[in-house]
């Protein structure tokens, strides 16, 4: 009768736990730094919500069940509709811009491989109520805040940029028909996942011919500055076209601007799955192994009023603990998890323990962690339990008639010793230790 | 097409996600400052787990579903099962004593009420490993703690503190037979929800006569020191339930000596419903008019081998958001929750905007949070967004020949605004003003 985590989650002992709170920790700094306040929604919603935004064949990728009163409801698999039902009821009250983040906790049903799995914890960032590049640029600057604060470099790391837009003039060109623009998408975003003659297959599956994939191809590798100006010719005379060119080239230049063009580049071959983008779309990329996006995200002009809101675009990314910890763990970014404590607090004589658990009370009401043996042993032992435990200072309640009024001190790095009053060690628990 | 939270969950706005993280800071702090470790588990874990510690019953009280395998899982309605799991996995490898905590979200398919929802997040505690009377101590310790941290005092909220030892004494002697006591903790824990004759009603199901309900009720008024002295002159002759007296009596003495006492208290009307408690039993209550208990806990020492680990026994407790911020809103004591802003950078003209962005893009790099108005439009109207985003302080970017050397910084609370290099800025961004 051994029981054990669900296929495909995770336990979080304290080890691994203290990687999650790292991680998640520097998601909401970044996040707060840059003006982003904190929202969260039901782990489970009711199964329509994702009905309505991806139709009938996400319910096999989701948890789902039913309540008493026999309605459906599905564990979250992304963050996005929740976003687009709080912000659409009280679209009309909210101050403009909407600069939300989440760190939310989601599960999807579907086969567990290397960097996915069935439980995982996100961040999301959405900018929503502003139509200006500005907007996009803020939310790809955040991102690329994330990486510096994790340690990623240009060299190990970059945010690839392209536009549904500028997709769509030249599949329009192409004479690919508006109705296939979906499909077209969901095929090119698998590109590097299929082979040849699987990517072959998908194009003629949605009704291209050859010269069209051909098309496809050769643009996708359309890449940085140039590659834009690449794309510019060929849009020539497509003012709508040119127009998606001009505003992404203002994103670019935003981010220059910002101080991150060093980690962004334009790439045609970024094009995203899902179908709600509609302009701006990017992917962050770290350069190791593991090769698939870290993080991906765009702007969405009609999902807000496809779930019955207001007409409101919006823009964001998501990424998730998974491929974060995948990648930070390989260029060895992670950092040392064991947890300090700041004092160990030790009696020399089983009979001063009860001074012992007073002076580790009076210390924890002064806001630092503080920890005692539960086992009656010699000091040696305690020594080793404090040095277990990474104790910064130990404090020794030692026999005599000082016992009760003055403990001896040690800090546990520098080896100095001394002995302070216990009124003055409260006063003040990280006071300069002066060796006798 | 209007989608709404489900029923019995909560959408968290950036408000009441601001108290939500209050709370759940309170819960780490405490826990941290008393040496103790975090953990997680899934947010779903196999039915099994729980039908083996709780019976084919709390089935329906749960939300259940299956993966694509056939197997059964459920979101967790509590902790303490994966804790058991966990620790049983790793019992010898871990250090004792096991000092945990966790602030798990859960999920319960009971009907909504007051103080009760579908969704909810816990703060668990929990110390294993350690049989003594220390480790109970320890962790109404660390409950009274969490009390005092969010301002509530001895008038305002008790820990009454009991011990299952004790009663199975009492319900000995009342010669109750040993195969019932699990009914009969169940009826006495309900007993201030049911009326005289529902309770009477239950006391008959469970085949008791009048005189042993008499028994019940007159046992459960003992309360305080007295209380207990009342209690072992009813039991003279059991040694093995003067002694179980006496183990309490030492939880009440450590934390007498811990500096606790004032909130603590004995009382034989506490017992817990839950079957897996052996000892030391307690329930935490605001004394405001949500008349049920804030937090519950106690020993369990046949939890992990129930679940198939080795015989380690364990003392811990659990309390939810949803009771602490009903009490905390009642008492007042919930902090203003608007987030403040740090810098807030202007341009005085729209020319000068990408200066704006620089600089905001640098002072984030300092790690200080830092936006500007999306909208180019006059000074006045950047101000009234900087004061709607309670901004700390103000950066002009004015025209002339300083802008993008010197800045104007305003203290948006003494009204004190200075030129400041933007080096200098950047170098020390809270440094102190001073007037021209």
């Amino acid at each position: 009768m051994k029981f054990q985590a669900p296929k495909g989650t995770r336990d979080f002992y304290p080890e691994d736990m203290a990687i999650r709170n790292w991680i998640e920790e520097r998601w909401r700094a970044v996040s707060l730094r840059n003006g982003f306040v904190e929202y969260d929604g039901p782990v489970f919603e009711y199964l329509d919500l994702y009905r309505v935004k991806s139709g009938e064949e996400i319910v096999s990728q989701l948890f789902h069940f039913e309540d008493r009163g026999g309605r459906e409801l599905a564990i979250r698999p992304e963050m996005t509709p929740t976003l687009a039902r709080m912000v659409a009821a009280r679209a009309h009250a909210l101050p403009k811009p909407i600069k939300w983040f989440s760190v939310p906790r989601m599960c999807r049903a579907e086969r567990p491989q290397r960097g996915r799995l069935r439980e995982f914890f996100q961040w999301n960032i959405d900018v929503l109520g502003e139509d200006g590049e500005i907007a996009d640029a803020e939310a790809i600057f955040v991102l690329v805040d994330f990486l510096r604060e994790v340690g990623l470099s240009p060299e190990t790391a970059e945010v690839k940029i392209n536009s549904r837009a500028i997709v769509a003039a030249i599949l329009r060109q192409a004479a690919i028909p508006a109705g296939r623009l979906d499909a077209v998408y969901a095929v090119l975003d698998k590109r590097d996942k299929l082979s040849p003659e699987a990517f072959n297959e998908s194009i003629r599956e949605i009704g291209l011919d050859d010269a069209q994939r051909e098309m496809l191809l050769r643009m996708g590798e359309a890449k940085g500055r140039d590659g834009l100006s690449d794309i510019e010719s060929i849009l020539r005379g497509d003012e709508e076209g040119l127009a998606s060119c001009r505003s992404l080239r203002t994103v670019l230049d935003l981010l220059a601007t910002m101080g991150v063009a060093d980690y962004c580049r334009y790439d045609m071959g970024v094009v995203r799955g899902l179908a709600y983008y509609t302009g701006t779309v990017f992917e962050a990329f770290g350069k190791g192994g593991l090769r698939r996006a870290i993080c991906g995200g765009g702007r969405y002009d009609r999902l807000l009023s496809d779930l019955g809101g207001p007409p409101m675009g919006g823009v964001g990314f998501a990424t998730s603990d998974v491929v974060i910890q995948d990648l930070l763990a390989e260029l060895n970014l992670l950092p040392a998890t064991k947890e300090h404590i700041d004092f160990f607090v030790i009696d020399a004589d089983a009979q001063l323990f009860p001074i012992a658990i007073d002076v580790t009370a009076k210390l924890r009401a002064r806001n630092v962690s503080a920890v005692f043996s539960y086992a009656r042993q010699g000091v040696g032992k305690q020594f080793r339990q404090a040095a277990g435990r990474k104790a910064r200072r130990v404090v020794i309640i030692e026999p005599g008639e000082h016992a009760g009024r003055t403990v001896a001190v040690k800090d546990m790095e520098s080896g100095v010793q001394a002995n302070v009053a216990i009124e003055k060690l409260l006063d003040d628990p990280w006071q300069p230790l002066q060796p006798p």
